[in-house]
């Protein structure tokens, strides 16, 4: 089989696996609230864990919070941050996931989404500046194009118009893959499955104060209470490690492996890459192939043992919320699949893709031409 | 080394550990959102976990959702009922658990926290039956105690006198160990580490409309949205059925280990067993060696690689909320600690630990005798 739908979930990495079983039994099974042995040992893995991941964000270990994913990360840092500061403004662009629009929306606020290209004017309005309580979103990554938004440009933008605003970043697709400057981000949220760690698991950079989403036995100081999660905390710490010891040569291999299924766009007539920036990760590969329909792409590859998606994976397909805000026409929306890379992926993988690619492209277009006639 | 606290965390039980270990690769570790046959391997094999999980609890698959624990449950459960419906009355019982007692004392409303032996007069008041939504919650067992809350009788009582009512029943302790008709309840949480599952996997069984407590991908009919965590939620299959099936073994063991030590209180002076209902549940001791600081016993076992507990492990050790419900003597109260057992643990196994604090008992009385003198 070949694995490109890295986007929506990885398999777990080597270094995570051990992590995962040495917190199943003793001595490091225990309940981090315990008060005995196993539960000093359990307390100190998640500090130590909390420590690694605050050296790779560049923050302070205290300002590391564990959740059970990304969708719970993007919640409690956005419902966190809104709820308990009244006449709340929202600013988020026209690429969030759904974990980071329906929050949003549920907060009963206006939420102004907009374009990435029309940030910098937003900010530089003189409304923006006001003292009301603003909290702006931005997704490092698009999920479904790979969009890079610069976010160090436009926190720092955001920061020197209105010091006082907020600014979430949904990290998931970004998080250990390239160095980001957080300097002037007060939210930071990313998921554990995403890099080749525990499905289960995530967390928070939280510079601000936020209240919690639900409530219990105090545990990470009452912001995310219930018994932690051992296995997944670990194996989020050691899957950053390695995702991040390695991201340069994951980035180069990606880089190829994105290369080589980009030249079907030269080589193939009416095939696209959708995306709008002129930056995006090289981790994500959006393409139409214009006359077949996505999903039945997708549904012939996974036939063949490749694995690739149409939109994301997050429930969201159906709507493509983001490739429609693009702006892409319903046909070559229509006709949208996704290719998503890992540093686990080979260059070997990506030629083979791409020919399987190519004849399923060319079967799917002489089926259509002969319904055309019949 | 001696593993005694069982009510706040477990070690993963062999078939559950092979359910994770499945999960974390080809072909068991795919997003059960995506749109190939991955996707659809996860998607089946969650359906499966919850028609295990329904044939337990007696409910339909449908009705199970997957979340990252008790806590989360406990405050799903919760939160999820009484959101969108307005004047809620509550009731719940003195005996709950802090991720209990805090999304209630969050909702805003009066909550009636109730002794046990008050609740059948209290069901029983014409008000009671008034058509206002009532939301009463019941702990299935005390987790401090082991007490066991007669949960089909109050559940039916509560239907018989207000049958619009919702009843919400913390399964933590007891979901497995002991048969349980869920006939009259509508809503039962359960978490997976305290079965001998994965850390950061529980589920709610839900049989009533309830608002999820966070928003994305429309993943569980959005009730629970976020990839499910198929390590987790196998794993909390496997140690369910690993339970469920071996529940009558384990409840024969847990009982003669549960003995063996109870005998302490007949062999040692000022030494009780702190409960207030008749039934209690074999899983769990609580005991007072009045005169000896409950911590200071707790370590000093520790350092001889025997794991117990004061009060829960759950953050509400200082509090000792229930324990303090119970009336006992702030003297009592001091130097109560909990054994909490599983069907993994040995008859030999008591039969050690019962001379280990027989000894440090005899000690610590000693020193304090001393210091008394001195």
């Amino acid at each position: 089989m070949i694995y490109f739908d890295n986007a929506a979930t990885t398999p777990i990495c080597h270094a995570a696996r051990g992590a995962v079983l040495a917190c199943m039994d003793a001595p490091h099974f225990g309940n981090a609230s315990s008060p005995h042995a196993l539960g000093l040992t359990a307390e100190r893995n998640i500090k130590s864990a909390a420590r690694d991941l605050a050296g790779i964000l560049g923050c302070q270990a205290a300002e590391v919070i564990f959740t059970s994913g990304g969708t719970e990360s993007n919640n409690l840092g956005i419902l966190g941050a809104a709820r308990g500061r009244r006449d709340i403004r929202i600013l988020a662009t026209n690429q969030e996931h759904p974990s980071v629009i329906q929050p949003l929306q549920h907060l009963g606020y206006d939420v102004n989404f907009v374009a990435p290209s029309e940030w910098g004017a937003h900010i530089c309005e003189p409304s923006f500046a006001s003292p009301a309580k603003t909290l702006v979103c931005m997704t490092q990554v698009a999920s479904e194009t790979g969009d890079i938004f610069d976010v160090p440009h436009y926190a720092a933008m955001v920061k020197a118009h209105n010091p006082k605003a907020i600014v979430f970043v949904d990290g998931a697709q970004g998080f250990c893959k390239f160095g980001l400057n957080l300097r002037d981000v007060d939210i930071y949220a990313f998921s554990g499955h995403k890099i080749h760690g525990l499905k289960g698991s995530g967390g928070l950079m939280v510079r601000k104060k936020i209240l919690p989403i639900f409530h219990g036995g105090g545990q990470q100081k009452g912001i995310r209470p219930g018994t932690e999660n051992t296995p997944g905390i670990m194996a989020l710490a050691a899957a950053a490690r390695f995702q991040w010891e390695n991201h340069a040569a994951h980035f180069a291999t990606v880089s190829e492996i994105k290369g080589i299924l980009s030249e079907l766009a030269e080589e193939l007539p009416d095939t696209f890459i959708n995306k709008k920036e002129q930056l995006t990760s090289p981790y994500i590969l959006n393409m139409s192939f214009v006359g077949i329909n996505g999903e039945t792409l997708t549904s012939m590859l996974s036939s063949k043992g490749i694995y690739i998606s149409m939109g994301t994976a997050c429930g969201s397909a159906k709507k493509n919320t983001p490739l429609a805000m693009l702006g892409l026409n319903p046909e070559r929306a229509a006709s949208a699949v996704r290719f998503s890379f890992s540093g686990m992926n080979t260059v070997a993988e990506a030629s083979q893709v791409k020919e399987v690619v190519r004849e399923c492209v060319e079967i799917l277009r002489k089926q259509r031409k002969r319904r055309g006639r019949g």
